[in-house]
């Protein structure tokens, strides 16, 4: 039985996220999506509203489930038996960032595998920043997230 | 039960290869090593020849098979079931060309998944290539190729 | 009034010549679609079965016309007027090779100025190396390139 | 009649940005050069600022004009009646991020078409915050800004 | 007698800065280890720490020294007489910033020359951004950084 | 006293090559330039002929000898007590093939140190295949290649 994690910020989830784990959860036993809840930059969303907003996004996935993690997602990920971690690769920028990180994961869990999946065409632009400016700015949200993101992006830049 | 497939020329297999063989069998339950018989460079290797070299570079490992095919890498993947075709990205340039393929193969077969893993540190500068050109040299080859490889590069290049 | 030129092997033209045409052609008052005789890589179709592939696919288009040019760009872009060399972007490794070629172009002929358009998403995989690939290994080419050239690829590979 | 926009921060404007001015402006019928009046980041220069700048720079063309906005940019693309957004291209990391912009501005309004430019050879190490940075330092500013923005650097940097 | 520059921030210095360090030692007369005093981004440790934990990790170089720096790089590589900047290079996003950066430096100075060495394999993923993120969650710190830097990151983190 | 080795193909040389070696002979005490004897892909200009261009070109640096080489480059540098090997970097795709060379020679000669400087940016765009290919079209080639080497290259393309 294999259980992999797709770790991220995910403030908030869009469609390309979504993509990686609904792909992911076909090529695995069981999905892990893990909200880090302290990241380095400031947050639009709490990590309790990261890890609501992508848990509705896959209830009609059976196996996969929405966590929340602190500290090393190597420690996680062992804490939690997966043997690989997931992530998407978008461009050429996320490549490098990524190769550096895998490189640190493997020296600090050398049993944890590191898996890529290319985004989707339709998604290769998107990104959680450019989604948050677009709607800072009012413009429609359609085919960038699903409904109750876009309802939730909404909400913060009403107050 | 998760069948993958790890294409490639294979002209010939290094320990750069090997090593995504050996991390794609831990993450699935069955690899199939697939050498493409046809590629459209020159090889040095014959099919039967690549096909062999890789095969007793597995021998111990159960759930590793080593096949020849041609034609389409999809129609392959597919004739096999398996679900993921994988991939070693080593550095930019491959990626850039590992996106195209990706996208390619999501055109004709949208039901395989592309999966890619990073090449680990030690064997980031190896390529098929480089490795023919440093033995076509005369110059040793340990902690490039296993040494059956190195064995049979050398017999090419004696000729 | 404004003169474009459209310059490259096209061989074939796929769907991604197409859009970048079509889009250059409402920028621009003229566009020429400019199919290069001689290029140093060998070709599938003849400088003539080129030109007459890409007149076909734009005869809806009153502002463009399709012709062949031998030599430098440059000197075929002044001997026409043309104040913009029009190309299509589609991934890093092109703009590279790009840039070189702008910054050659612009040191034998400082007026003629080099312009970029970004290939559409749909086609970023495209290019015509790996539709003569998929053509010769007999999968479909719907949505890959126009059905007349989808036929004479066909005609090529069946011969 | 081709209008075109440049939009941007130019906090403040360098020699880069004015050769992509004047080069667009024999492209197009009508440049409008809009200043960004947000921008995410801190600025030097209030918009006002930037725009006066920006302005004097380009007062011996004739078919140029500097304007603020805010809000979309292909919004204000569209209220102008823009058909061409022009970027300048100078490296590879600006090819990513500026690839993701127009995609996500194609999505936005799919009849404003993203024109690229490359920056001339003698600019290409030129950037906004370079030359805030270099100003900083006390270091000559010739070649990099006209003289009116280095006095405008000077003065913000002696206060 | 030749003298060369290794200009940076180090907040703190890991193996890879050392790396170059040492490996720069064996190509000029003398090397001078140069602690930018004052980065824009703020800093975890003071300048006098930087220096004096450099300082430490070379004291059995006897043909270098480390000092700390104001102002414009290329005005204290002349000060010193120094002929070359040494720089290493990790990743083609180093690669771009350093051009940027280089040709700025030779506008300023044309007679320093920038020299670059390419970062050994095994430090590859090594930036002081990631050891530091790996120190603030409480991860071993063996393999990243010498034994008296990973003394003063704990002090820090413990804080 | 530090022999620093400039190996490459140069068929023929250009200004950017030129302007390397110029560079690296003012870093090292002595300076071989050493031409590659039988490089995988074919060549315009014999061994010898690329030999003697080099040479003349670089006739008014003492420290500066030129040599042809065959076999592997870290061996040549060996037998001539070289320490270091100078290569130029031009843009990024330079960068990921000198790294995959750089990593190969320290597996095969960790004593030897590959150092690389910047092309300067006048000849950012001038690379031996593009030389080839302008003068291929009678295009002058002022500015891209010393006189001896633009004759030489009128030569071979009247014969």
């Amino acid at each position: 039985m294999t259980i992999a994690l797709y770790p991220g910020t995910f403030d908030p989830l869009h469609y390309g996220h979504l993509d990686i784990a609904r792909r992911a959860a076909r090529l695995f036993d069981h999905l892990v999506v893990a909200v880090y809840e302290h990241p380095a930059k400031p947050v639009l969303f709490s990590a309790t509203e990261r890890e609501e907003l992508f848990r509705r996004a896959v209830e009609d996935l059976p196996n996969v489930r929405v966590e929340r993690y602190a500290g090393l997602t190597v420690s996680y990920a062992r804490a939690l038996g997966a043997t690989a971690i997931v992530r998407g690769l978008r461009a050429i920028s996320d490549f490098e960032y990524e190769y550096q990180v895998a490189l640190m994961n493997r020296h600090l869990a050398a049993e944890v595998e590191s898996v890529y999946l290319l985004t989707s065409l339709g998604y290769a632009y998107l990104s959680s920043s450019i989604v948050k400016e677009v709607a800072s700015l009012g413009a429609p949200l359609d085919g960038l997230v699903p409904t109750h993101v876009a309802e939730a992006l909404a909400a913060k830049f009403q107050r």
